[in-house]
């Protein structure tokens, strides 16, 4: 006996803009991977879970029978231009909200042009090594630097709806759990302007990240912390969210929230946390977008230990629109199978599931980031 | 084609004593947790697979419905009162033998109290660090110290079923393999008696952390090892029983068994080194208490590579009664669903099927503790 | 609606010989755990995922019931004889090319018996550390040594498929990335040769496993590595092939493919790797063989994150030809169950299944080692 598991329009609570212009197939097909590389000799990226997803749930969108050859897709895309094809595919996508985290580079849409295009509403997530980074091009000096961080984060902390770090492709998640001390934060910035006079401009510096981490949780707004897997630049083990358990103990009682953002293959590991620290949430939105028709399987796992008002849906879309369709998608087919799987069971009642998928979908994140 | 598969009476090897006083909600649902916190504002354990676990299966005990309003559920216990409550659920719970840590701080009823009420037999497991926080009471040199912890362990190996550590929490499974030498044990024993004059009474020490585990070889008796989540004081990552590896090598030959408890989110690797070291067996318990609706899925995994005859249940219950019986469920659950599933996949013949669920059910532990 | 998905002859592209004499029962069940000890009291391997899909899908090759009584199946057995038994097996498999490690010690079928027997075709794989053991053997200089083991490398590139390294259960694969520079190779190969006239043959010198690794990749072919469970002598996080991240990075562009083999637990972590390095592929073998009824589980997560033009089907087969029939049915029935399963609920086209079935089954093989 099958529920009916109706849920509200969404709040994606991290993803980014989208590409501008038209896409041919190769640059099309670089938005389906996490690789900074062409797909191997005889293989594509199209032939991923990911891939796979795209054929399924966009053509329709555009008015194509799912799984149409690849080919089709692409010349109705162009038929119908890139703004008339973001716009299609993002109203029917079911999301509601969008909280965008603006620290890509390349020429994306802003919250502002992407809530147009999509029919909804939008806020802001500050990533906090992009910040320091274009603070640092206006300080020729660590006191500078130290004291322009602090303003621009207080300042992004009036709008925004919380704070992002990508330390863990920068250095790793295994960092000092403690906030640096003020000497060592400016020894750090000034070692960082003199290697950036040299042309290294990215913000590596473990000191840094540590006192962008805690400069941030002092706003009391969330923080997102990237975990798990995403950029090919990262390395996995050093991405396992469990390395945040100290920094997780050091936080609690700040009034700050954080939010394991991704956490795949360690998505156990952050629901744990979630169990055990009432500040920490887990989100998972990336993994779900990328396991295409495991999407299930891996929010079953998720739904272990994590408490249900904890988790929170993202589709952590980037560049193709059809990646918030895929995201999206992979959400409520999980909820449909997996919740109304337990309800069908007799293991959950089923006011229940259709309760926990509205807070995943959407009430947690209002409450997190304090949305109306 | 469904197969039954009838289970005995079980013998749950790991769990704890309950409370005995009535519980209002607050203190009921910080049951439901491994956190220490109280639940994030906005959320409660109530909404978690624990909390789920128990509106599905107690009620009925109680002479209610399935997932009946959490107040009418509470309001009846208050009036059953809390030895009668304890009485129908324990009894409900289809475990026939307790085999009972006793090193939980609390008014926690007796291994025999426990027994009385569920209408079954016991034995108890006796925690290393409490033993010797303990023993510590009372001595006043190292010398002292060293020798009442061995008198200790020896006379408990008289009545005990075997020993139990919490290292993983103490410290992490990280230590150095080998027994300490005597040297080192005195001295580490020095400094730890000293700072206890200071107030700090726990054990964390790794040189008598492993002191006791080789003390509690040299006995013979099983020894459970705390490995995977559980208590919020650990690093999940210093839990992974994978870190046990060496002192499994260690210990082979020595004629005492390994148990590893919980292991999730590492149970996979808990059955690898159930199937490579004859003498290391492994625990479903805790896990699947917790992920409730998810066991079959967990306990599917402890399949792939644990020995059929290493793999032990408990529930590792601890306070309220209703964990003795969402434990229960959550394993017979499992058992039905995964077992069964491959009886009528094929792959299993049910002969099979029923061997091994008594195997797990009962008969490992009989073995293995040598229970009548 | 049941999808039908037909396979072609597999490629195996990693297992080994078999042992040519009559099995007693001990013996034939020391092939089904990867332990080099005996069952525990009590127990028997064959109370294994492994032992049980042996019993599954055996005897009906040899004119037996599935689950037959063991006795009844090892009679069968010896009234076949050894080399009857292994060409009903091997023909019964649906391998249709062994790609075989040759490095195992112990009296083990060529490649070429294996394939007569089998009836297909064959290569080799040659696992370095045997041939620098063997090397070592007629050398009484380091430079020897190092001049030998270079021109034996150069030697076997010419007929072998690719090569393969162990250093995953030598020394771990927490190995420094970039290639030994030659004057610590020269001092590790002299300590290594001294230590050999002393008696300890086994090559675990983190130098000289490095060196081996980039002397395979020089010559352009497929490299092999272990990665995950296997072999007792392993610490099984030392084997996670997330610790091959840097390796991965300093090899891309060499030309050189690497193929993660076995991956388990980690072999969400494998299908990363392969999913953000052109040149990495990875490999559900030696998994899906000791899993058993769990193959399709473990197979679905492995096509979470891995492009499906970088999975390799194997068997890992090693002394029983009745590991090739379980290994490949646990495949077969994998992609039944799995791709069966995304197609009957619309979430993959029915012909993209059969095209990614024959990928993973023998094309993505036949690319990657250039076979007919």
């Amino acid at each position: 006996m099958a529920v009916v598991i109706e849920l509200p329009p969404l709040v994606d609570h991290h993803c980014h803009g989208i590409v501008r212009g038209d896409l041919g197939i190769a640059s099309f097909e670089a938005y389906l991977t996490e690789s900074d590389a062409p797909a191997a000799s005889g293989t594509t990226y199209f032939d991923t879970q990911t891939g796979f997803a795209v054929r399924r749930w966009c053509p329709p969108l555009l008015g194509l029978e799912p799984h149409c050859p690849l080919a089709r897709y692409l010349a109705r895309r162009r038929e119908l231009g890139a703004y008339e094809t973001a716009r299609l595919l993002l109203r029917g996508s079911g999301i509601g909200t969008y909280v965008v985290d603006t620290g890509l580079p390349g020429d994306l849409t802003t919250p502002a042009e992407l809530a147009a295009a999509g029919g909804g509403a939008e806020r802001e997530i500050v990533r906090l090594e992009r910040l320091a980074e274009d603070v640092a091009e206006t300080c020729d000096s660590a006191e500078a630097l130290v004291e322009a961080v602090a303003e621009a984060v207080h300042a992004a902390s009036d709008t925004a709806a919380g704070f992002k770090s990508i330390t863990a492709y920068r250095h790793g998640l295994g960092l000092a759990p403690e906030p640096p001390p003020p000497g060592e934060v400016r020894r750090a910035a000034g070692t960082w302007l003199a290697a950036r006079r040299d042309g290294g401009t990215r913000l590596t510096d473990p000191v840094l990240l540590r006192h962008l981490l805690w400069t941030a949780v002092a706003t009391g707004l969330p923080l997102q912390l990237h975990t798990g897997f995403g950029d090919p630049d990262l390395r996995l083990h050093h991405a396992d969210p469990a390395l945040l358990t100290d920094f997780a103990r050091a936080t609690a009682g700040t009034g700050a929230d954080l939010v394991l953002l991704h956490c795949y293959p360690y998505h156990r590991q952050a629901a744990y946390l979630a169990n055990v620290f009432p500040h920490v949430y887990a989100d998972v939105g990336l993994a779900l977008t990328h396991v295409g028709a495991r999407a299930g399987a891996v929010f079953a796992e998720f739904l272990e230990l994590a408490p249900f008002g904890k988790l929170l849906f993202s589709t952590d879309a980037y560049g193709l629109p059809e990646l918030y369709v895929t995201g999206a998608e992979a959400f409520r087919g999980a909820v449909r199978e997996v919740l109304g799987g337990w309800v069908a069971d007799g293991a959950w009642a089923a006011a229940d599931a259709r309760r926990v998928a509205g807070m995943v979908a959407a009430d947690n994140a209002r409450r997190l980031y304090r949305l109306p």
